[in-house]
């Protein structure tokens, strides 16, 4: 393997689902906590976790509205590399708990990096075909 | 470490810079090369790369307008876990070579994944303090 890399902390929610609506804790591991100064600052972050459950070893197609297409196309959780992304509303955070809107991932998901969300970030009115907002996430 | 991945392909660029403004070549390895399929139907991507230029075991604090802020409130490339994104604009592909428009990544650097950028991923008008504005980097 080319990189290698340490979780920071994990998802904690009480439903068994990977719901945008629930609010939902992100725990930080104590070593990292200094961390997260400040970063209430912020409405939003980029949450990056690693999609420890998904198969990185599935082939290179997925098929969206009937069509193969390629994973990099989607948001599929099993891609060559199990890294998940999700841009979450920050509600508040209490010491080294983060307490967020918007992450479909799943209780215990660990977290590789978090980073606030900026202008650099916001795209006004992407483009995208079709097929992709049939919503299937396999 | 927790968990480890491999490289899909590289910035490529001519100049030696992270401008945001330069149009920039994302190199694609050919094993890989299929997942890309129908990608150009989105306008947006994000680039997840590994920052591997960066220091890693660097404090968890950064100075940001004068004040400590934590790492994690700010896009510095030195963070515990060296994983850097950026959301660019899709001008074409071709074949397994992406040109992407605003990357703040050196020629060079290692690709983990490529996401479709959609409306999940779109804040209007994220809040983010004065200090960050600032846009220093280290």
């Amino acid at each position: 393997m080319d990189c290698c890399f340490n979780y920071i902390g994990f998802v904690r929610r009480d439903d068994n689902s990977t719901s945008r609506k629930s609010i939902v804790k992100i725990e930080i591991k104590e070593t990292y906590a200094e961390g997260l100064k400040d970063i209430e600052e912020f409405s939003h972050l980029i949450i990056i976790y690693h999609l420890h459950l998904a198969d990185p070893n599935k082939d290179l197609k997925r098929i969206r509205g009937g069509v193969e297409v390629g994973v990099f196309a989607t948001r599929s959780q099993h891609r060559p590399n199990s890294i998940g992304i999700s841009v979450v509303e920050l509600i508040k955070r209490e010491g080294n708990v983060l307490y967020v809107k918007g992450i479909n991932a799943f209780d215990g998901t660990p977290i590789l990096d978090i980073k606030p969300y900026d202008e650099w970030d916001s795209v006004p009115n992407p483009k995208v075909p079709e097929w992709h907002k049939l919503n299937e996430t396999i």
